[in-house]
C-alpha cells in the first residue's frame, strides 16, 4: 500500500528569519530557498511582504527563483497586506497566500477588541479577497491551540466555503499537549462540513518542548501538512524541527505516512542554515546536532561496536552524516579503546588491553577527551612493547 | 485535592557528563551537585563509580556534600560494579544503587550473546546483591523501549520480588512514539504483580525529538519518576530536559501532577551547567534558551504589549528570567517601535510614529537588529522635532 504524503511547509525564511540574533541578507535567503527546493519541501514560506520593503523584495526574488515548491507569502486579514503579497508572489510558478486572524478568546478580546461573529466575517473576507489573486489560499486561525473546538470548526467551515485550500491550526503559544492537539485535529476532521476540500496543517511552537510531538499527533489524526523550520528555529523557543518530523515518519513505517524530503541533505542543510543565520545548533540537537551520532559511554560504545542497531535507530548516512563516532572519554570501556587503537594501528591482546586501559583511565580523568593522537602516548606510558601494525 | 508528586531524577552528572565536548572537573561537579540539591531534585545520579577512579571520587564527594536529595550511582548487573558503587555511596544520607541489564532481543543477542531466562537471572542477582548494601535499589531494563511488553513485565515482576524500589523503563535509543511509550507504562502498571511496591520511572532519549513528550506520556500513564538533565544534555541527542517536564506539569494543572522543583532557579541553573560544561544552549531552546521569551514579529509584539498572555504561556519570572523582551527587527510593527521609543524617552504621536516607522524599516532592513541606542538616530533621520521626555 502506498503511503499517504504529508506536505512539508517550510517557514525557515519567515517564522525562522524573524528571530533575534538571525542575520540573513537577501542573497543568503536566495541560497537557502534554492536549497529548500532541492531538499524537496513542498511549500516555502518566503516572508511577510507587507512587513518591510526588504521582505517584499525577498519574496519576489524567491518567487522568481524556485522551480518546484509552492512559494507562500504571509498576510494579516487585511486588504492591503493581501494585495502586497499577491504582487510579491506574481512570478511564482505555484503562488500561495497565507492569511488569517486570531480566533481564541484572548486574541479576539485583547488583540482585536472584537467578537466572534466579526472575526468570522473578517476571516471570510480575507480568504475571498485572496482568492481573487491566487487559487491556493491557506487560512491560519491564530492561537487555535487555545480556541475552543466548536468555534474553531465554525471558522474553518466558513473559510473552506470561501475557498481556503489549506487550514492552518497553529498552537501559537506552544501550550498544547500531544493528546489535546491530536484531538483538536480529529475534531475538525470529523466536524467541519466540506473538510475534504481542504488540507489540515499543523503549525506548532516549542515553548514546552512539544512542537514535534504535537505535529506528529496532528498527522496521526488526519492533518496532511506540517509547518516547520530547519533546526527548529523560530519565534521564542522556535517551531517544529523539519528534520525531526521527517525522520520520525521515515523511521516509523507503521504510521504509513511519508514526505517528499531527500533526507540525505538534512545534515548539510542544517549546517548551511545555522552558518548563514548565525544561529547555533546545540550539540545535543536531535538528528543534526554534533553529538547526535556520537557514542561516548563504555556501555553504549561496546554495544555499537558489536552491532550498530543496539544503540542507533537511524543510519547516520541516511541524514547525510558520514559515520557514527566512537569518542573516547573516561566513561569509555575497553571495547572502545581497542576499537580506536586498532583504527590508529595497534592490535592489542586482552592482557595488553587491560594494562593500557588503566593508563588510559588516568589520562582520561585528567584530559576529558582523548584523540587518536593520544593513543600512542598512552600505550607508551603503559610501558608495553607493542608494534604498530599500520 | 493535592497533586501527585513526580520525582525528579537528575542525571546531568552521569548521562549528561559523559558526552563529547563536556568539560567538567571534580570541583565543578560538586558545585553543580549542590545547586541541583538546592533546585529541589529528588535524586542526583552522581556517576558510574566503576568506570574510572575520577568518577568514583566524584560520587564519593557528592555523597558527602548533598543534604536533601538521594545520591545514586550507576552499575552494570555485575558484582564488582555494585560493590564499588556501594563503597562510593557510603557517606550518602540517602544512597541509591542503580543497576540493570539490556532486555530487548537486540541487546540480549548482540550485546550479551545470552537468552531471556539467563537475563532475568542476572537481573535478579544484581538487585538482590545491591540490596545487601542499600535499601533503595533502582533497576533499569536497558532498551525497554524496544523490549516486548510481556517479557518486560516478567523482568519487572522478578526484580520487584527481589526488592527493587524503582523500575526504570528506558527508551534507550529514543525510538518510541509518545502513545507507544505511554501504553508500555500502562501495561506494566496493570500487569506486573507487586507493582504497587515500586515506582515506575521514565528515562527517555531525544534521538527523534520526543524525549519530553514520551516522559509526559509516561507520567500520565502511571510513572512517578522522570530521569532528566539540565538543558537536555546526554548521550547522542541527549535526555529529557528537566526544565521542560517541570514546566509542563506546572502549566497543565489538569494533569494533577507536580514536582518539588523551585522553578525560579531554572534559568540560572541552565546557565551554570552550560558554562561549566562548555555545552552551548541554542537560542531556541524551550524554557531556558536566550530567545525563549523574546518577541520579534510585529504581530506578536503588538499582542504582547496589549496583554502578555496573548503570546506567552509562562511568566518569565517563574523560571527566573527577568522579563519578556520586545526586540526590534524589520519584522516589528509600529506598536513595538512606540513601546521601545517610550522606554528610551520618546512619546510619539500617531502621525510622528508613522513617519519614524518608515525610517525605522529602512534602517532595520539594513541592520537586522535595532538597539535602544539606535532609536534617537532613527528619529533624527526622520527629520522630526520630538523632545525626549526622560
Amino acid at each position: 500500500m502506498s503511503k499517504d504524503k504529508v506536505q512539508i511547509f517550510d517557514t525557515t525564511l519567515r517564522d525562522g528569519e524573524q528571530v533575534p540574533g538571525c542575520k540573513l541578507d537577501a542573497a543568503q535567503k536566495l541560497v537557502i530557498a534554492e536549497r529548500l527546493d532541492e531538499l524537496g519541501v513542498d511549500i516555502i514560506e518566503a516572508g511577510f511582504p507587507i512587513s518591510s520593503p526588504g521582505d517584499f523584495k525577498s519574496v519576489a526574488e524567491i518567487s522568481d527563483l524556485v522551480k518546484n515548491a509552492s512559494v507562500c507569502g504571509l498576510t494579516r486579514a487585511v486588504k492591503k497586506d493581501i494585495e502586497v503579497a499577491a504582487e510579491a508572489l506574481k512570478s511564482a510558478k505555484k503562488p500561495r497566500i497565507h492569511t488569517g486572524i486570531g480566533t481564541s478568546d484572548s486574541h479576539i478580546k485583547y488583540k482585536f477588541n472584537s467578537n466572534r461573529d466579526a472575526i468570522i466575517e473578517r476571516a471570510v473576507s480575507a480568504v475571498s479577497y485572496a482568492k481573487t489573486f491566487v487559487e491556493d489560499v491557506e487560512f491560519y486561525a491564530e492561537d487555535a491551540g487555545r480556541t475552543d473546538n466548536e468555534f474553531l470548526a465554525k471558522v474553518c467551515e466558513a473559510v473552506v466555503k470561501a475557498g481556503a485550500t489549506v487550514l492552518n491550526i497553529p498552537d501559537t503559544t506552544g501550550y498544547c499537549l500531544p493528546e489535546e492537539y491530536g484531538a483538536k485535529i480529529k475534531y475538525l476532521k470529523e466536524n467541519v462540513k466540506g473538510i475534504e476540500k481542504a488540507t489540515l496543517s499543523c503549525h506548532c511552537h516549542n515553548d514546552l518542548g512539544l512542537a514535534t510531538a504535537n505535529s506528529i499527533a496532528g498527522v496521526i489524526n488526519g492533518a496532511r501538512q506540517i509547518e516547520c523550520t530547519i533546526n527548529g528555529i523560530g519565534e521564542r523557543a522556535g517551531n517544529t524541527s523539519l528534520e525531526e518530523v521527517v525522520m520520525i515518519l521515515r523511521q516509523h513505517p507503521s504510521l504509513n505516512l511519508d514526505t517528499n524530503i531527500n533526507s540525505k541533505l538534512l545534515y548539510d542543510t542544517s549546517q548551511m542554515v545555522s552558518q548563514k543565520m548565525g544561529m547555533i545548533v546545540q550539540p545535543n540537537k536531535a538528528i543534526v546536532g554534533a553529538n547526535a551520532f556520537a557514542h561516548s559511554s563504555g556501555i553504549h560504545q561496546d554495544g555499537v561496536i558489536k552491532n550498530r542497531e543496539t544503540y542507533e535507530i537511524i543510519d547516520p548516512a541516511d541524514v547525510g552524516v558520514n559515520e557514527s563516532s566512537i569518542v573516547l572519554t573516561a566513561r569509555s570501556g575497553r571495547a572502545a579503546l581497542a576499537y580506536r587503537a586498532k583504527i590508529v594501528g595497534f592490535e592489542l591482546t586482552k592482557l595488553q588491553l587491560d594494562q593500557v586501559y588503566q593508563e588510559f583511565l588516568k589520562f582520561a580523568d585528567l584530559h576529558k577527551e582523548i584523540s587518536d593522537n593520544d593513543i600512542p602516548k598512552i600505550i607508551e606510558a603503559a610501558n608495553l612493547k607493542i608494534e604498530s601494525v599500520s
